[in-house]
């Protein structure tokens, strides 16, 4: 199975990397960026063919497999060209940041009867998946709240926030996903309170840096994220779900179980730092899964749907934060 | 210093046993409670005069102080009294159901020259305590988001509901409290999610047993707190302060610290039960610093507008549950 | 009930202050001690008749039982003349510091007919008193390993070291019973390997401050305990018990559950400092099982073979550790 | 830099995946196994030669580097031959089962100049690592305890035993130099007592599967460390080292971080199971260190002497616990 790759940004070479070093069923054999400067480092991953051009990998009959990692605004359109062209694509979040694009992207996956994967890579995630495992068997019974707590170690710059489509689209989709993935139920409604309390130039771009969500989900159950773009201790991603039953829970990974007991305290590891850290392995296994579901014809894990639901919620949620009340999510459904 | 206890129920019961065991400076001489069986268990702990009329305690000069564990509808109305008698008073929460009585009551206390307590013993908990030392102290920076989670064991019955006067005045009010005491910041708007996923017989009551609140300080601080009848593994208590410089929280207490490693998992205790265990020391912390306030002449730890704030943050959040929107503090201040 | 009291020293004051406050079902009548200063203290305690001849206590027929916490070289001879006085008796440890007087003393309480009790309270800790209950339930298995670690906050000064029989006799031999107790087995060897690290002031006065023992039980199971005089974190007591079917353990008991986490660390509190804090409900509860015993007429919990048995586990570590070699319980049974 | 792998066993083949796929800075060239079968098993990991004659790749000058994970009996005469074809060393513990043969290998690798890298691979354990940097940092002061807890999830079979050199040689050994690693001082004299208390059929074989040995360093240091060749619970992994001014430890690994509260208890994950899940990186990074110090002709991590000293407590240890006293290392130094 031979795979391009469109976009050589930070991610992307994340995929590349990991398709290279630890997917031996899949090989990496073009891959597509707008600056030239990217060659430079495909080359050195021993990828055959590197180009400026996405037609190199989109007409190439060669290519089974695409994965977009290039920036949101060209998702949708590359999704509905790879389709067309018969590939099956991996694309990064968001599919894009309106209903009609996202839905216009999956439509034509269906169409072509090609695979669709959203890079919701958090679902991979050991403790989440193991959360999940146990809501699933039903070990907290019926699920009552959701709880997310997701903080980033240290904010984007001002740039950044200005073309990212806002924290709800850049940052919480992932929580979005994983709300929907830990409950098994779907969002109705959604309130958001933000406040700019980290770096006021992320208020002066028009975004917040801080946020709790409340969810309301299809089932009854209720659902809460909390947000930061800044936690001084590292990366801060942890999730309850509890029910009617108990309680699953996990806490945050660190780099060693070391504990140092002095006169003053007992201490111990600061939490992995960021999602490169956190997620490593998650990486692998959502691209190995993908994979496996090309080459074995069977579903894909994540797919244009899950891309959706998560958008508009996202989208529910800024115009909660905007109009400060709750939103149904009909009311963005577009 | 002679103390006189108005309403041997439940808590009552808990603050004269406090009182006669682990406060030496102060003397439980007179208990009065409208159920004539109550004088057997105060004759038991040895109370020199029981009754039933509350002017027995109000009328004595010998009495300094009235501690009024009474039922809900009356506490205003005996705080006024007490005043007007020279009694300093500890009034277990709320302090009314309206802002007004609540007032009123302040108003009483304030002009006799007497201190008035409130019964929010849960500031006196040894992890909360600590938790608002560390921020106080600076040590997690500018508070950016407080988290608070609190679950009771199991439901009330529904006529217990009907008469609770809602979750949120009923258990949630301790909540506010808390919000309020660890981020040393006043709310100033609420929105409020329920269900009723416990017991149908609560939703039939007209009240809901899951919540979830979203608080909006004045600082510009966020807070949100969770909230269930009906946790599985015990009472579920726990705190987090997150700022700019880390983040201070508290996990439950348990019986012990055993932990059993076999082949299927490595358990330990689910947290101690219910609210008697969990603040035992608390109640009588909470009780000692009312003593020593009136001993002293010092102020007391949790005054009378603490009372009143409360009941208005519960207030907003019923208002805010009934009509889908978030409600500011000015909306029910009355 | 009515108890007397020898010995109004550190231990002697715990004793007094529980039964006092909190065992309504004895009254602490008398108290004697040989420095006449003890006296003040008892008076403030409300205990009605002080002295310093220890036949007050004896030769009071109102008296129903002793607590001896008097210093260990008079421990067997009041047990003995307690008993011939129809005294029960609760002794502190050890009972004695030879075998021949801990079993004239088991001795003369049998032959009265009278209970007594050895001061091994920390039987009574919630967290120990857990692990034993498992393993007598059979939740580990059959017990292969007991793993003890009992490190003392600060050392004791050369002046105590001098008079204190040697840190296995003085600190240890809680260990030693402990070992017995959560194995429910009987000791037959040892050894003992020990070091001077923390004062050489403790090496000067012919002692150790710094041990490793390990034990041979009767039924296969192994056993070790690693002791120190000097923990800068505070009182490190923790247990476990290793065996066919799983592990149980404990770790420290803190003065809350609070975590404070930071660019630089996630930190939480140091154990409780010493054995009042640590022990306080467990000296409570030692005392509250005696006096059940004596007013039921039912066994100890700690009785005068338990006394005896950790002595001679004492005294064999003592001999190994001076001749290098391990040593047999029945090398030192005298 | 060419590498050739002798003994494709179960350890062979992990250094050998590692160096595939890990290692980019080096290259397996050939793979050696007196077992025909290995062939099948190089030839799929894409290695160009595979046999069964070691001087295949003794001979071959273009091999720079070999990693000896034959049988033990073979280790030492490996060593010498390959020093002497002037190849730098990876060896399996250990280097051998008598010092004589010991200090053989390590004089030829002196001889020839060659790096001589012995595989005590928890070194790079990340918790382990972890300790010792706090212990060097001076974070605990002066060592005075150091404390291994070392436990398998299964015992071997009988077959194996028989031939593995005894549990001191064949398990023990790792923990003996931890216990070198983390105090960074030397062990003088060692006392074990051992036990059959998991399958007779060990003790039939002459071994024991449960221990506890005690050891004393050159710097007055205590250590113990207690073994069992079966914890029901999984691979039981951890260290601390005591100190003047704190204590550095560490808890086990698990798949998960992930807690469920049910009314029965909190529950969490066992370890990690065995030493390839609990150990899987720190074997890529042992090996990626030997190949680093090849390339820059730097001092390895660990080397002859280290594997020497840890065979002469395993020595000591044996003898102690077939003499039942304790052994001076140089009783046993040959």
């Amino acid at each position: 199975m031979n795979v391009g790759l469109i976009g050589a940004g930070r991610i992307g070479r994340i995929h590349a990397g990991n398709i290279s070093r630890h997917i031996p069923q899949a090989r990496l054999t073009r891959v597509v960026d707008v600056a030239p400067a990217a060659a430079e480092w495909a080359r050195e991953l021993g990828i055959p063919r590197v180009g400026t051009d996405v037609h190199d990998i989109l007409g190439d009959p060669g290519i089974n497999a695409v994965v977009i990692c290039s920036s949101t605004s060209t998702h949708a359109d590359l999704v509905v060209k790879a389709a067309e062209n018969g590939k099956h694509i991996f694309c990064e979040k968001p599919l894009d940041t309106s209903p009609q694009g996202a839905r216009r992207a999956i439509a034509a996956a269906e169409k072509a009867g090609v695979r669709l994967q959203v890079g919701f890579n958090r679902r991979f995630d050991h403790n989440f998946a193991r959360v999940r495992e146990l809501v699933k068997a039903g070990a907290v019974g019926r699920p009552h709240i959701v709880r997310i707590t997701s903080r980033d170690p240290a904010p984007p710059s001002a740039e950044y926030v200005k073309v990212s489509g806002g924290i709800f689209l850049d940052m919480t989709i992932h929580d979005f996903d994983m709300a929907r993935f830990l409950s098994g139920a779907e969002v109705t409604e959604v309130f958001a309170r933000g406040a700019v309390l980290v770096d006021p130039a992320i208020g002066a771009a028009g975004d917040v840096d801080t946020a709790i969500i409340t969810l309301t989900f299809d089932n009854g159950c209720l659902g809460v994220i909390d947000n930061s773009r800044s936690a001084a201790y590292g990366y801060d991603q942890r999730v309850e779900v509890f029910g009617s039953a108990g309680s699953a829970s996990c806490s945050n990974d660190t780099p060693t179980s070391v504990s140092l007991a002095t006169k003053q305290s007992v201490s111990g590891d600061t939490p992995l730092y960021f999602f490169l850290e956190r997620y490593r392995q998650a990486f692998i296994d959502e691209m190995t899964a993908f994979v496996e579901a090309v080459r074995t014809s069977g579903p894909v894990p994540v797919g244009g749907n899950d891309g959706l639901q998560a958008l508009l919620i996202a989208l529910a949620a800024g115009r909660s934060l905007k109009e400060g009340r709750p939103v149904r999510l009909d009311e963005v459904k577009g």
